[in-house]
């Protein structure tokens, strides 16, 4: 049986990257490991390690991406919850012989090799919930 | 110097709990700790442990109730994002000193003795961010 193993991320996106760092880092105290341009996904990405998960903050760079897009229709706050699982093919398979609606029904793979998979949010519970295998 | 010490839930707001469960308990696999009814806040919480952190499942069962009321507005989804600090008063007091909106200046201590206080969205990147000291 498949397994998820922990929470990997919490996703926020933000409209002003130097604002939300004023209030994650500097009010609160998280650590910044790395402010990274994501061309591939048209934003802007602060990493802040949190104890093996992790706070994203997630800045769009262009109108016309799908983060974008979700900014201007709701502002800014919570984007999506990301857990790592220990086999993602194997709960792929599971979410869907249980019904879930998949955006991804196969895991893609990210430049530095993790594979990921996102869950419709109308299959759970209005959020958008991604799956990481590491 | 307060500290954030890790991620302890992530609360999801939902109308529906028995299709909620069939998502993150049948379907998902996530432990289901305990289904509470919390009548100080007018609503039904699933607790599922996550490694250390949780998930929480929360329905509201009246209408005029605060959850309700954002159930209304925005639909099912993530709610707010809670923080473990080591140090709730110190960190407070170097929120305000930042000049982040608190919802609660002071802390308010739970049934089991557990300190939380909320930040106002506005300062935290449109996130509703609860801090708990344990």
């Amino acid at each position: 049986m498949p397994h998820v193993k922990q929470i990997n991320h919490v996703a926020v996106v933000v409209d002003d990257m130097d604002k939300a760092l004023s209030f994650w880092r500097d009010a609160l105290g998280l650590d910044l490991h790395e402010l990274r341009d994501v061309p591939a996904e048209k934003s802007q990405v602060a990493f802040l390690p949190l104890h093996g998960a992790e706070v994203e903050l997630v800045r769009p760079t262009s109108d016309d991406s799908g983060i974008a897009k979700y900014l201007a229709k709701r502002g800014a706050g919570l984007h999506h919850l990301c857990l790592e699982v220990d086999d993602i093919e194997a709960m792929l398979k599971q979410l869907k012989a249980k019904g879930v609606r998949l955006i991804n029904e196969e895991p893609r793979v990210a430049a530095d090799g993790k594979k990921y998979a996102f869950i419709h949010p109308e299959s759970a519970s209005g959020v958008l919930v991604e799956l990481y295998q590491i």
